[in-house]
């Protein structure tokens, strides 16, 4: 197949509109015919984000101007609340596009859990039974038949692709799971915030929202999912002074006589074909570097001094495999087109 | 033309080496052969540049080990006085590979000044009638000729595409050109030196080899023959706490009558068909966020409030456009290739 | 004299706000009575800058609260135009504080220049009489005598104590001075802008505010009245991606026969016995580290290529010598306190 | 006491040293007799830190050339292995100076995991009879009574000052601690490293020494000497791209019943008179930003999601109170000067 479909991008302003566009224009199937912000309507990309001053896109719109029908494929790129009173009405008005949607609306299948984390009531729960959690790697059966494509967050993103096959496999203790994390400053987004402020946020560390970001809650539904069972994670996000890449540091008890190796063993089966996984050879660190611009994953496998233990370390660019880059890919999987396509862009470094 | 070509490249461990590995991996027409990296001989690309652990490539070897007439291209990442050696020899042995030359010893036609700023005796000054001057988008005729293509250093490549079709059209004075420079610390390569550690060179800015910059014999030489005069031009370089990208504020004594619009407009003419040049719209800023990890290079014009001055700003990648992405680019004209080719990717940011 | 004089600190919500907190504190003669932050009217110090947590200090109150003849000193934070507002009324109401201004508002002797510059009339253009320009360096009699003292600013601070001996000197052409400028994000102050976001501003370097930065009307004031005339200077300033510091390249014409020796000299007789401007010796590059968090100023004469052209460069830290710490110096100054008390603090490097 | 004591500092040449010189120029009882520097003897201290242009200081000389009785003080800044040299020379030869070491030679009590983690045998291991471990809050008496001072590693004073007063009060299970750490750059030295250039180290993120670091060993010392029997620690650092500053995020087991108010309240209890040591109000969140510059450790402490776990968060200047600083404040107990003498700086932000 080699047409291009038709593809609208809402929330074209924000960071990981930004990195769609910066990889969809070269997508040999992706063809931007609308581009919405709505507070920028009427601008040039080019007025929002002077690097992408070089690419024929459209002019920025409001989301109420478009007629859905008209699109194959529906990124949306909004902030969450927002997200499902579009989606809702997409869905209502056209069978035709597909959405991928990057927010956290669709992730949590439990509305009471969404609405625990979120704040407000979910306007649509029913749209989860159309909705696939899109951890690529992890989900591909649904992505291919579901509407509705719920791109996991970024943490969840390096965390699940870390200790899935490990709690599939049994060899962790799922009810103490602990993740320190590590993320740069897009993570927070476009909007102004005083932390994020290059004065404030540079030359310094801090930890921030712990034991309540709103990440948990993908962790332990999908964690719990394959325990079968309630869980609660630890997880703690740490802001660092850099721009773009996370990495999670997942410290883990393991289960009864497994060791260090099993986890290797079972993350390298899980992970041996797949083009964006890539388990690094023993005693390698993971870095952001190693990552910076592409879709890719790297994860490695660490002993514990402490007996009983292991440390499982994971690292990739949130706002490509983390976000934009995940999204496509799923485009990929949702259209039938080959997985890598769009995506082989090669980390950049330095 | 569909097939690849045989590629070495030589010097693969450094910043340079790097990135036109990041790209040319990508490359529809370059099938990397050989890459060539002294201290590393045997290692895998992976244990110089873990960013690349993902991409199949040929173990690192020695240069000695290679046989030059196996390939097509020989991209050269060596040391200026290193470079020399080599292609000399590859030179002699074949008529083969077509040299794409990243280091500084085929660019100063002059082998007086190249001595004077570089210190050695030039092994083999008659080398020059064969080699072109790789500023592409003022050269191609040469580069698609000659068997050597010396590509620009990543100062010179800004400064003249900002500074050239001015001096073309007389309407700048070209002796008193001020260049004010800033660059990430990519530029001073991957050698270990106390000043570019991360914890000196970081939240800190210095200026550097003020007066005595290798790359003002370039800038004297280019614009000195479009004057056709010998002319001195004050280069002034910054060290800038950031990885990649150069900016350069160049400060102009307008030719009599003559006004910034004349500037704009010089610059709009010749590059308004040009693939990788880009001069900003009115009062729009360049900045290395704009172009990083991409071939571009933006340009600006802004009226001075001294009268009868005008100042120039050209931001670009140093890695890209001032080097392994302006090599690629010359490849691409040398073999008659689109030149666009393999260079397409969009800037990334943040 | 050993006792400490009741200060009341305007504006203690930002960035220079902090600063002179943070030596503040420290100094033996300065006891704070009152800061004022009007939107964290209330609140504690360590609320709005956690860092000084440490520390006993006033809760924030309302500008509005303060009885003016509290206090012997009021340093004043605030923006242009709220300044001049608060200062009329203290003169207005009481004899007693000294006014240790740190906003550009009354920097500017001509109202028009003011006006075209900031672009609201001066509510009180005579205050300008009991004004001086706190350049303590060059101004220090009129310093002891004024009621108010207007701090220049930063960008002055570092351009003025680095020309003017050069201006008084007759050394240099003043209608053709050049001045490439480039400080760290904190100059753009603490409010919430998108382009100092640390996504935005990190790795990247750009110009702003080209041919027209507010700074440019002090220097145009100083440099001419040194000159005796109107001249036009040309101010082009840089962001870089760093959070404190500040450095200035000015490249200059040198009037007939003067060299770059004869600057060199005229700096060192004029700072000789200044405790805070010290000249470097030969070659050696000035840089922002060397000053970090210091009320120190470096300086250096460079050769330029082009004959009868020469380069000085000076650096400071843009919130001690070009703020903060010049706000204290000159307070040491119009109260008879050694200039250098509670200012002894060393750069912090790395 | 009001006079000066006679201080050399060996190892002036290390970030230690150089913010060792940094405050010790400013303390009112210490005089630097002499600087260190093998590699550099014969340079003025400018030439290694052009931050220290400005002080008066003594020439770097080669510590063969300095007749250890004329000082009443040596501060220690050289590498391990080669401290224990030095100073079991000194020992032999005088009993007048004490020595304070900011290296790890003399931190571990028992040889074998000396040599078992630093690789030497340790050449003069009875010196430990005479030697102090220096966390200052937690060993006054012995700092006080030993010859010499064993100043802890950056981490350890971080997770000790963290973690002693609640593994004392066995309110956690120290079988299970996991500290995951994160520290600036300038924690791994001055020597150049290829991972610790600008551009590697800029913009990136990666662990290290997993399961591995050195500071393991102090933890394992000081934390199993107040349990009472042998354990393990996980240690996981990261390295951050910023210049200063370390956080450790400390993921902990309770004791039977025990709740993170019975952390908060045991915390309190042992810092509550001290000056260096400040325990958060609840909900702050402790970053290195508060303390950059600083002799400040600032501690808080969460809840975890998991029942019957706490997180405890610690955050210093690893320059400062992780080696410089508590240099001095060691320096000030031994010699019965006023404890925060020298050491009232208060933290630099932004």
């Amino acid at each position: 197949m080699s047409q291009k479909l038709n593809a609208a991008l809402l929330g074209a302003s924000g960071y990981t509109g930004a990195d769609l566009m910066r990889l969809g224009v070269l997508h040999p199937h992706v063809q931007f015919k609308a581009l919405t912000a709505n507070t920028h309507a009427g601008k040039a990309v080019e007025d929002v984000f002077p690097h992408l001053g070089g690419v024929e896109l459209p002019t920025l719109q409001r989301a109420e101007e478009l007629d859905w029908a008209e699109f194959d494929v529906i990124f949306c790129g909004l902030p969450h609340a927002t997200s499902q009173k579009i989606v809702s009405e997409i869905i209502t008005k056209t069978d035709r596009p597909k959405i991928v949607d990057m927010s956290a609306d669709f992730r949590l299948r439990d509305p009471a859990q969404y609405k625990n984390w979120y704040g407000n009531d979910h306007i649509d729960p029913k749209l989860q039974e159309i909705a696939a959690y899109g951890l690529t790697e992890h989900n591909r059966d649904a992505i291919r038949e579901k509407r509705i494509i719920a791109c996991p967050g970024c943490y969840p993103t390096a965390v699940l692709l870390a200790l899935l096959p490990l709690a599939k496999a049994n060899l962790i203790n799922v009810d103490a799971i602990i993740v320190d994390a590590k993320s740069g400053v897009t993570g927070a987004g476009r909007g102004l915030k005083q932390n994020t402020l290059a004065a404030e946020a540079g030359e310094s560390l801090s930890p921030y929202a712990v034991g309540a970001h709103r990440h948990t809650a993908e962790l332990e539904q999908e964690l719990g999912a394959v325990a079968g069972k309630e869980i609660k994670v630890n997880f703690t996000p740490h802001l660092i002074p850099m721009s773009r890449g996370e990495l999670i540091t997942a410290h883990l008890e393991l289960s009864n006589g497994k060791t260090a190796a099993d986890l290797r063993s079972a993350l390298e089966t899980a992970y041996s074909n797949e083009p964006f996984v890539r388990v690094l050879s023993e005693g390698k660190m993971p870095s952001t570097g190693m990552v910076r611009g592409s879709n890719s994953c790297v994860i490695n496998v660490f002993e514990d001094r402490i007996p009983g233990r292991a440390i499982v370390i994971a690292a990739l660019d949130n706002l490509v495999k983390g976000s934009a880059g995940q999204a496509l890919q799923n485009f990929n999987v949702a259209f039938g087109f080959e997985e890598t396509t769009g995506l082989s862009q090669q980390p950049m470094f330095p």
